[in-house]
């Protein structure tokens, strides 16, 4: 049972539950905090690919088949998988579904690419067109980086400001409103928001205000508080990007989220000794860690009520050239544990 | 009402109403056979703006205004767009987005996002999840070339197989059922098939084993045969991957669709003297045919009843560049008149 909340809020009464997720991340993501919680570890970039590209459908096709081994779900029973990643054209994602064999809609959403799809996933599920999907995103530091900035051999200087592309990627399994599993019960698609940064190294800036405004939508539309939740967390704002959204919602919403407000991409790596300058970015980053660490604690119950804003710069290397400004979106969703 | 038929297809008992629908289009298209049913020519490639990509955007946002204008619906009455294209990060779309202010879900499905888009956007309306949705694509001949080929200053040859690029735009307003209008009623997402096709000159060829595995399955979920159907209409097979198709639906599945079938990517253009190879293509090639002539004839009762099957290339230049062979993939929607 589906209901609008407010303008822009969908809320599924039941929720959908999670009934698997998993996450395979790179060595750097395994030195980092979040170790303990991932299925699965790469410690060679190219995963036994022959190239960047392929290593990252190898991440995203173990995250998917990790995640049908703990959901206890034949591949063969899923109705449809909605995935993306970063790549021109979105190869990590098609290349995995030629050889998974899946129903598949692609989808393009930057880093907020795994909010999207679980945003979609969770409708298309309640709505009964199929019973099951998967949602996957996946984003590859070598693959991105050779795409959006320099090649590797080049050895290019970072900007405090900058991120690192997460190796990584997450995917979770959607089917049936469950008591004893997280599920997803509210959804907010957000709209294009762009306050005219135009430093490609400085995404966390881009995206801020998009998930300000989404915070901000979301928390009118449901009559809620800060407080209500146990965590609102972002995808990949990074160190700069979450001290600008945090004055943000005070400056233009009176909101205080800081108490409550984590990052992905600030928790995945240690800031401090990774050599990450403001934390990790890219659709691997909120997929890995929603599909480990916050799924994990929802499940345990140490986290009851996560709002997760997946965050994204839809930005291309040719709009910057063309000195373009970078339009930022947010989608939202509400995890949480009912039983 | 949502109910599933066989393995693969989702029908919407009541329909979901195809509002409002327009199409955009370039000069090539405007000499055409179709060319009284585009609701706006752009004899500039530039469509007033700096750059092809920007161009490509401008096109996108008037099929979007267009659409809208004529299904009388007011932009902040909208709930969600969908859209879609084949630029790198998908920037057609997302800077429209930044202009137009809707909340947006970005998809990628190649030259099979209108498909994609009208699939997902008529679960979500007829789920309540949102009350209406803008559904969208686009191409550009001179942005995609520059993209997927060469500078448009080499003046490169093209092989008897290659197929134009559509300069176009189109877009559906999904609101309510409706008897007066035309619906969508079934739908059908599709999985990728790859039968090793590696000439990115020929994608017709790459395309036409995923129509075929689509159509196949849709003709055995609902109990149909060809003559069911005024029309089976594919994306932009063009004129070698039509008659692949028709060849393999014959092979594999001993079906005939011959007589009813028709193709977006042979429609657009006058393929003997427009000098097109064979024939259209692109995300636009679809979507400005059955955003314009489609839509009229079954709104006029001409056409009863349509099955659309978007067809996707999945491919990138890296991925060929890599001797990767190209995936397919096409999704079916089945567009009607029920009054």
């Amino acid at each position: 049972m589906i209901e609008r909340k407010g303008k822009n809020t969908i809320r599924i009464k039941n929720g959908v539950a999670i009934k698997g997720y998993a996450a395979a991340v790179g060595k750097k993501e395994s030195e980092g905090p979040l170790a303990a919680y991932f299925d699965k570890i790469y410690l060679d970039e190219f995963c036994g690919e022959e190239t960047f590209e392929k290593a990252e459908t190898h991440l995203q096709k173990t995250a998917i088949q990790t995640a049908l081994k703990k959901a206890k779900t034949a591949k063969e029973s899923i109705d449809l998988c909605l995935a993306g990643d970063l790549l021109n054209q979105c190869i990590g994602s098609s290349f995995g579904m030629r050889d998974l064999k899946l129903n598949f809609a692609g989808l393009y959403g930057a880093c907020s690419t795994m909010a999207l799809s679980m945003a979609l996933g969770a409708i298309l599920v309640d709505s009964g067109a199929v019973s099951n999907t998967i949602c996957a995103a996946s984003s590859h530091f070598c693959s991105a980086e050779r795409q959006y900035r320099f090649p590797l051999e080049y050895g290019g200087q970072r900007s405090p400001a900058a991120q690192w592309t997460v190796t990584g990627a997450g995917a979770v399994v959607l089917e049936g409103s469950g008591s004893d599993t997280p599920v997803i019960s509210d959804i907010i698609f957000g709209s294009v928001r762009d306050l005219g940064i135009k430093d490609s190294n400085n995404m966390g800036a881009a995206m801020a205000p998009a998930a300000a405004q989404t915070i901000a939508n979301y928390l009118k539309d449901t009559h809620s508080i800060p407080s209500d939740f146990d965590m609102i967390l972002t995808g990949d704002l990074g160190k700069t990007g979450s001290s600008i959204l945090i004055e943000l919602l005070k400056d233009e919403q009176n909101l205080d989220i800081s108490s409550v407000h984590r990052d992905c991409g600030t928790m995945i790596y240690d800031l401090s000794t990774q050599d990450v300058h403001s934390g990790g970015s890219g659709c691997g980053c909120s997929a890995s860690v929603v599909c480990s660490c916050i799924l994990d604690e929802i499940s345990k119950g140490n986290l009851k009520k996560v709002f997760f804003v997946g965050t994204g710069a839809l930005l291309s290397p040719t709009s910057s050239l063309q000195k373009e400004s970078i339009p930022g979106i947010a989608h939202g969703i509400l995890i949480e544990r009912k039983g």
